[in-house]
C-alpha cells in the first residue's frame, strides 16, 4: 500500500485510518459505500466531472441552496475535478490510482475501460488494488449493459412482486434498496477483498444485490416453483405476526411461538382462542390467519395504540407502532445512537456501525464543494510524479 | 491472531481465508452475516444450544425435511453443540473464544454478559477479539430492552411509513430488510474493525440500520420537519420515474432527465408532450405527474410489456417489468451471475461479491446438521486447553 502521505482533511479517527479510496462514483450506490469508508476514517477522494460534478449535487432537497442528498453520502470526502478526456488530467489520474488501496466506479460495464481505466488497466498500474465496480446487473451476464436505476432493478428483482397487499399490485418499498443493498455489499466486499491481500476486481450488481434480500419468498419459489403470493403485512409461516388496528393507528404484534400467544391471549383478556382448535398451533394459526385477525383487532380497536403497547410491552410480547418518517428518525433512541449528525451544518443520518474502540462523532465534516481539494490534490500528485520539479 | 490450525470442512478459497469466527447468532440477522464471511473463507463454529439448536433449524420451507431456510444462511459453517450453563462447555467455550478473530451473537443486550459472555468478559480474554452484537435496537439507548423481530422495527423505523400509496395505508416491504441490513452492516463493520487491528465491540442495531435506509425521506423530513408522504412507485423529485400498466402487465420507466424525457416521447409517439407547458422541465413534469401517467399509459396500453420494453430499449430508455419472484430469480441474468448455488444439493441463493482473484462456486458445502462437528471441535479444543494430556 502506497498512501499519500498528508491527508488534507483532517481524518475521522477510526479503524479505517490510513486507507486511500479514489472514488469516481455518482449519485447513490457507490458514493453510500465510500461514505461508510469515509465515516470509518479511509481518505476519499472524490473524482468529479468538469462543470456540474456528480449528478447528485443538483438533487433535492436542498438547504441554502446546498444539496442535502449530496452533503448526506460525500460527508468527509475530497473533491477534485479532473477530465477524464483530458491526456494531463488522465495523468494525475493514473498517480491517484498508483497511490490508491481501493478505487469505485459505478459507470455502466465498459465506460471506464474506454478510458483507458478499466480494472485490467489499473491493476496493472497497480496489482494491489481493490478495484470496486457497482453497476445495475454486473459486468457479466446477457443483461450487463442494461441501463439501471434504483426502481427499474427493484422491479426486475421480484422484490415488488413480494411487497404489498395479496389482493393488490406489486408496490416498490419507499427506499432505494437496489441501490443502497448494493453499496452496503461494496463497502464488505472491498473490506474482505483488501484483507485478502490481492488485488482484484470487485463486481457488485443492483440486482444481485436486490435479488439476494428475496429471502422466504426465494426459498419458497426455489423449494415449490410456485410463485409465492404478496402476503401485505404479514408473515409467510408465522401468525399472528401483522399489523392490527387500535383505536386511533395501527400497530405490529409478533407471536412467534406458543409461549408468545398465550402470553398476547391473556394480555388481551382472549384466554377462549387458547383452546379454540383453529388456533392450536403456529401452522393452524397461519391457516386461520384471517378470522385470529379479526379476534385480536375487535381487542385492540377498543383503545388507543398507547395503551395496547404498554400492555403488549408488559406481557413480553414484541410489539410496536408503525412510526412515521418523524416519530422513527426523531426518536429518543435515534437521538441516542447519533443515527443524526452534523456535517458541516446540515442535519444528515448517521451510521450503524458503533465501535466501541473508535469514536462515532456526532459532527462530520461537510461534504466538499466542487473541487473544493483541487488545487492541493493536484498538487501533491505533481510532486510525486516530478520529484525533482 | 491464534487460528485453530486445522479446519474441519474444507476451506472454499477465498479472501478471508484464516479467519476464525465464532458464531453464537440465531435465526437471520446474525446468520446473514456469518453466512458472507464464511461465503468468502472464512472458518464459522456455530455454537448451538443442546436440543433443538438453532430456532431456524424448524422454519420451512422444507425439502425432505430439511430447513431451507437453515440451509441457506448457515451453508459452509461448523456447528457444534455447547450448553452455555454447564461449567466444563462453558471452558470449551472460553477457549474458542481465546482463538477466534471475530465472534458474533444476536441476543437480547445483556444476555451473553449474564453468562459471562459479554463483550468485556470477551474481550479480557482476547484482546484482539472483534465482539459483533446485532440486536434490535442496540445496546445503548432507553429502547434497548425491547424485544424485536424485523417486522417490530421495520414499522418502528419508519420504511413502512413511506412504502404503499398516497391514499393507502403504511405496507411493509415484502423482504426483512432491518435483519438484512443488520447483517450487512455486520459484514461491513466486522471486517472494518478487523483493519483497524484493535480488539472492539461492534453493536450494530437492526433499528439505526433500517433508519439509515429512509434516504430521500428522512432527508426530507430533516430539512422541513413535514411528513413525507407515501409515493406509491412514484419518485420523490423525478418524474415520469414510476410503473405504468401495458397491456398485459405493468411496467417501470424512468426517464430521469430532459435528455431521456425526448427518448421517450419520440418512443412512444408523443411528441405533443414535449412542447407541452406542464412537463417542460423534471420539476413541473413531477408537480403534473399524475396527468403524465395517464398520458404515457394510455400509449403504452396500446401493446404488451414486451413490445414496449423492446421499443424503451431500442432508445436507450431505462425500463423493466415489474418481474415475479420466478422471474427474478429464474433469470438468465441470475444464472449467469450465479445467484443460485447448490449447497449440499439444496438450491440456494448466491452472494453478490464476485472477486476476480477468487472463485464464487457454484457449490457450496451444505449447513451443517446439529452437532454435526461437536466431537472434533471439542475435541481440538481439549488439546490445546491439556497440550501434554
Amino acid at each position: 500500500m502506497s498512501h499519500v502521505t498528508a491527508p488534507l482533511s483532517g481524518p475521522l479517527g477510526g479503524p479505517l485510518d490510513g486507507l486511500l479510496v479514489v472514488d469516481f462514483s455518482r449519485v447513490l450506490a457507490g458514493p453510500f459505500a465510500t461514505m461508510m469508508l469515509a465515516d470509518l476514517g479511509a481518505r476519499v477522494i472524490k473524482v468529479e466531472r468538469p462543470g456540474t460534478g456528480d449528478d447528485s449535487r443538483s438533487y433535492g432537497p436542498f438547504v441554502a441552496g446546498e444539496s442535502l442528498y449530496f452533503a448526506r453520502v460525500n460527508r468527509g470526502k475530497e473533491s477534485v475535478v479532473l477530465d477524464l478526456g483530458d491526456e494531463g488530467d488522465l495523468e494525475l489520474v493514473r498517480e491517484l490510482v498508483r497511490r490508491a488501496d481501493v478505487l469505485v466506479e459505478n459507470f455502466r460495464p465498459g465506460v471506464m475501460a474506454r478510458r483507458g481505466l478499466g480494472p485490467e488497466d489499473c491493476l496493472a498500474l497497480n496489482p494491489d488494488l481493490v478495484y470496486c465496480s457497482i453497476s445495475g446487473f454486473g459486468h457479466s451476464g446477457p443483461w450487463s449493459q442494461r441501463p439501471a436505476y434504483d426502481a427499474v432493478v427493484q422491479g426486475m428483482s421480484g422484490i415488488m412482486a413480494i411487497t404489498g397487499a395479496e389482493d393488490g399490485p406489486p408496490v416498490k418499498p419507499g427506499s432505494p434498496v437496489a441501490d443502497l443493498s448494493a453499496g452496503l455489499y461494496a463497502f464488505g466486499g472491498i473490506l474482505a477483498a483488501l484483507r485478502g491481500g490481492r488485488g482484484t476486481h470487485l463486481d457488485v450488481a443492483m440486482y444481485d444485490a436486490t435479488v439476494s434480500l428475496l429471502e422466504g419468498a426465494a426459498l419458497a419459489w426455489l423449494v415449490t416453483g410456485e410463485e409465492p403470493p404478496r402476503m401485505g403485512n404479514a408473515h409467510y409461516t408465522i401468525a399472528p405476526f401483522d399489523t392490527f388496528p387500535c383505536a386511533d393507528r395501527e400497530i405490529t404484534v409478533c407471536a412467534a411461538n406458543d409461549m408468545l400467544f398465550g402470553a398476547l391471549c391473556s394480555a388481551l383478556g382472549l384466554p377462549g382462542l387458547l383452546s379454540d382448535p383453529r388456533f392450536a398451533s403456529n401452522a393452524l394459526r397461519h391457516d386461520h390467519r384471517d378470522e385470529l385477525k379479526a379476534e385480536i383487532s375487535a381487542v385492540l380497536r377498543t383503545a388507543n395504540a398507547t395503551h395496547w403497547l404498554a400492555v403488549l410491552e408488559a406481557a413480553g410480547v414484541p410489539s410496536g407502532p408503525i412510526a412515521s418518517v418523524e416519530e422513527a428518525v426523531g426518536s429518543e433512541q435515534s437521538r441516542a445512537r447519533r443515527m443524526v449528525v452534523d456535517a458541516g451544518g446540515l442535519p444528515v443520518p448517521g451510521q450503524p456501525v458503533k465501535l466501541s474502540a473508535w469514536e462515532d462523532p456526532a459532527t462530520r465534516p461537510a461534504a466538499p464543494g466542487l473541487d473544493e481539494h483541487g488545487e492541493a490534490v493536484r498538487k501533491e500528485l505533481r510532486e510525486r510524479l516530478s520529484p525533482g520539479g
